[in-house]
């Protein structure tokens, strides 16, 4: 079960709260894109996007040298959102949105251990485009060590979900013939570009054919 | 010019850093979520998805009435990104992601005078679907005060842009014949989903037909 502690429990519309890990887990692995949230030097907020990888029940997130910094073992916050639609409800106050959101909180650690940096370097590469890892040319020792991850466990997290159609159906019943209902919002992945510095015979492989559009 | 302070300036990869508000303007005004970083009373991160409106300097963010107390008067940090691609480079070290987002730091002001938050309920729903304020009931008294609208200047932000090719061609120079290049990614919105509650003869308006697919 998710959310063990008081400040991942949610204090308002708590019917969308979900307690299942594999909501987290489906959330994770469906985002390609985070946002990591730190306390800076001066103790204002920072928020950064990145990317990230979920392997068991800790999350990868790939950092800058900088945010890593700031960020080693210390307490963040990681959280991932998808947006599945606009709810276009009758009357204002009732609009929202159909989403999927993920809020992680706790302490995070630098990984240092050069195999689990490369397992996670390969957990990343892979989440964004499943084959990759085997087709690029794999990191030298140099590049591992210029590159930051952060590890985040999963115990302390939320998630949230809304779906369905707009909150305000009883106003039909009161004679409002007003429209309403979804848009829905997707992410979709184009058709590849081909690096201009490629010969022109060299094909799309299969694996990011398969992947995209 | 954006980025007058040292915390808005970017330290590393400084050539993705833009320094024209039009940028700044055009991220918020083609996002649907942003990311509002705060300090929770513990003293440590809290990053919530919402939704926003930039009207002219100012972003309007919509906040739970938790979160607005949370970061009313204080620190905030406000992070919108545009996934554009997929970069999959030859080697794994290059591998990046084609993007555009924004940072903005500052003092939050909840929005009490009540012509204001108004204005920017319409900002944001207009944002999200231009014409939908004219289609919606406005909120009455108890709806707007139930409604916590936060505001941000403009001031302090960074945008940062990555767009174009794999940064490693010099490797196809090397013989590299590896296939690299661009996945992009689109937000894409779908056909309109009607609310099951309305009669079956209430049609799709033309503003949100010519808003999604």
């Amino acid at each position: 079960m998710l959310s063990p502690t008081p400040r991942t429990q949610l204090r308002r519309k708590r019917d969308r709260q979900q307690t299942d890990p594999t909501s987290l887990h489906a959330i994770l692995d469906e985002a390609l894109v985070c946002h990591l949230g730190l306390v800076d030097a001066d103790g204002a907020p920072l928020v950064l996007p990145t990317m990230h990888a979920r392997v068991g029940d800790v999350v990868y997130v790939h950092g800058s040298s900088g945010a890593a910094s700031l960020a080693a073992d210390r307490e963040v916050c990681l959280t991932v959102t998808l947006l599945d639609g606009l709810v276009l409800a009758r009357s204002v106050f009732s609009h929202s949105a159909n989403y999927r959101s993920a809020v992680i909180r706790g302490r995070v650690r630098r990984v240092t251990d050069p195999d689990e940096q490369l397992s996670a370097l390969e957990a990343v590469v892979e989440h964004l485009t499943p084959g990759q890892w085997d087709h690029a040319r794999r990191p030298d020792r140099k590049e591992t060590a210029a590159t930051a991850v952060l590890a985040l466990d999963l115990h302390e997290a939320s998630v949230k979900v809304r779906q369905g159609p707009p909150g305000d159906p009883e106003l039909v019943a009161e004679g409002d013939r007003r429209w309403a209902g979804v848009v829905p919002v997707t992410t979709v992945l184009g058709a590849p570009e081909t690096c201009p510095a490629l010969p022109a015979d060299v094909a799309v492989p299969e694996h990011v054919r398969a992947w995209s559009a």
